[in-house]
């Protein structure tokens, strides 16, 4: 053959690459990396192997294998029954909702990522609660957002806070897109918003036209109290994108999130999903896993066990950590936040601990911007009470020793 | 509390949308609807049940339990065995890929949406076989590609055509963004792209610098003759992206997709997968039934049973259809494509087909500008040979009443 002439330099692929994709890189390149780290880390909130459902979950598979083999392992969309259940579910909430606002997808994680490509355009508007969840924080940043940060204390979101922002916001004709908020068993913080607070900011986001993105990732791991309604079961004018994942109630590994909220949303961030729907089989195992209470039955067990591991870790940290460095005792979820005094800074403590073989989440990485050196995030989901009272005892081993330097 | 005065009209939660997702609504909104058909469809590709390998797969779902459960449903990668099969398999093929080089996805056809995602912008050029796989063309045209249809015959793309369209483009000073090519067991053509194509076909991609994207969905169901290299292992230059999945040697519903290349596009992909890298639990299961050969004894066993459902097929079509529809006996794959005479178009097909309770693929719906009248994609894959034979039968009486009533 024949081959037309050509300018002699050699082409490169990445010429090839669509702005898009060159921006991304950049983006994604420049964000900061989440290395893992020290052999006994408390830094991350992983599941309680323990706790998985080993036997019913084979038996699940087996059931759903034997019974509906060609629903399961070909093409076409997820259970019908796990759409029921879900539904089933909402419905002890307080909310009665349709099948069309509610959507699957692979772990919550996936929504997080999918709604700033949904919500927000450069330059536009995000309000957080700081601290926050920052792999979810981090999507809008990518984005192109403004994120405001509205401090949270015992109580939750502080609601006279962000009015202030809105108020001030609305004078200078910005509108913003979104308000998104950990209401229950907040990550890092381990606080609840209350029912007065939660009215308040569901009735400031109808006010201002704002969707409040709602992540109720830990919402069913309840240690302490009675359940308060979400902010989804409060809102009336479809103001509320609520988020739930069956990662931290069955495991991580199903990969199974979904999302409650306005159709029209939904809509638009399955338009997104590079994959289509969520693949059939594992909606299968999860419906059937789930039904006739099971779950349910799970979920209490859960909150037992995760109640033990997290009096384990408060009780260590009182024996162990210096006396001024604090903690509110979550009533829920995977994690407790420690406040430290001035003199153990978290940056300064990582050094230490690691040198001890232990690792800590510290607060800064619960920030947009710097703050947190003063907090660190503990986990107690994941290690054994025996690995969590060592885990305590040598971080504070690393407090007394920056003390003693210092 | 006080809310501050805003204008009175009501807020719209559409209001909020970025521009992205307002675009991305009216080109969905725009296309066509895909709806399934009759209750004897021939027209889509689904898997055979039958050969789901049910008990095998649940053996390897509770030995993945049994052995590594924190590993399979906790957070964290992939499976590592699942990679090196791949790059074992690929060394089959004459590939010495490394870790890099591979990636996976939910299915080929999520890398089949991200590709326009990383690859093309508004206005750029991008060149397919007619006819072709719409569902993979119809991502390049919503991502607002300009689309150069090659033709194809019984060796494949028509590469002296795509000579002569490089060349022009080139003096147009315009450079595409890819090629898409279904090189083995073409869908729906049913064709094989010849050796000595294959080496020109490569050859221009590397001489003009454009992408060639490989879909190998079907390459390994082969019914007859020797495997040809796939365009992957020809090229030395890195200008070939191949893409396989699990769904046709194992079952639709793992969601598994894979994809060998160039690593620096591999990262770009990965960078739109919102959902992150694939859930750990499947590709633990998939792993663990390919091992020890049990994947390629399957695909052997595929390989019959599919090449003796299309020879039941061909053999139903040369009794119950007029002389003059003309087939190519494909040498793999799962669809059989019909040529049809002048009088009896698709179009007009199509209701008499529906009256007979069964549906096919017109060839309208595997061309971009509206050809394909003069064909019909048949899948062979699903049914059981008695459905086979009936569908075809029933086809027949359509095309012989359609000539009548003509």
């Amino acid at each position: 053959m024949t081959l037309d002439p050509i300018p002699s330099a050699r082409h490169r692929l990445s010429d090839l690459y669509a702005q898009r994709a060159h921006d991304i890189a950049a983006q994604i390149q420049g964000a900061a990396q989440q290395g893992r780290a020290a052999p006994l880390s408390l830094a991350f909130g992983l599941a309680d192997p323990e706790m998985f459902p080993l036997q019913d979950l084979t038996n699940a598979v087996a059931e759903v294998l034997a019974e509906r083999p060609d629903a399961a392992l070909n093409y076409g969309p997820p259970s019908a029954e796990l759409f029921e259940q879900l539904l089933a579910r909402l419905q002890t909430q307080g909310i009665t909702a349709s099948r069309n606002q509610v959507m699957l997808s692979y772990g919550s994680g996936q929504l997080l990522a999918l709604i700033p490509q949904v919500m927000v355009d450069p330059g536009d508007t995000v309000l957080i609660e700081g601290p926050s969840y920052m792999a979810a924080v981090r999507r809008y940043e990518l984005a192109g957002a403004r994120i405001i940060t509205i401090p949270l204390d015992e109580q939750g979101m502080d609601v006279d806070a962000l009015d202030v922002r809105l108020s001030e916001l609305a004078r200078a004709n910005i509108r913003p897109k979104l308000i998104y908020t950990i209401s229950t068993f907040h990550n890092p913080a381990g606080v609840t918003m209350s029912l007065e607070r939660r009215r308040r900011l569901v009735a400031l986001a109808a006010h201002y036209g704002v969707l409040i993105v709602e992540d109720g990732a830990y919402g069913d791991l309840r240690f302490t109290g009675e359940p308060l309604p979400t902010l989804a079961a409060l809102d009336t004018e479809g103001w509320v994108l609520h988020i739930g994942t069956y990662s931290k109630i069955l495991a991580p590994g199903v990969r199974t999130g979904w999302a409650y909220g306005p159709p029209e949303l939904l809509e638009r961030l399955q338009m997104f999903k590079s994959e289509g729907e969520v693949g059939p089989f594992m909606s299968h195992v999860v419906a059937r896993y789930s039904a006739d209470g099971r779950l349910e039955a799970h979920i209490a067990g859960l909150c037992v066990h995760y109640r033990q591991k997290c009096a384990v870790m408060l009780e260590a940290i009182a024996r162990d950590f210096p006396s001024d460095v604090t903690t509110l005792a979550p009533n829920g979820g995977f994690v407790v936040w420690c406040r430290l005094p001035e003199d153990l800074q978290a940056s300064a403590l990582l050094p230490l601990a690691a040198e001890r073989g232990v690792a800590f989440l510290p607060g800064t990485r619960c920030f947009t911007e710097g703050q947190g050196d003063d907090a660190m995030r503990l986990a107690f989901s994941y290690h054994t009470a025996e690995r969590i009272k060592e885990g305590i005892a040598r971080l504070g081993d690393a407090m007394h020793a920056l003390r003693t330097q210092g």
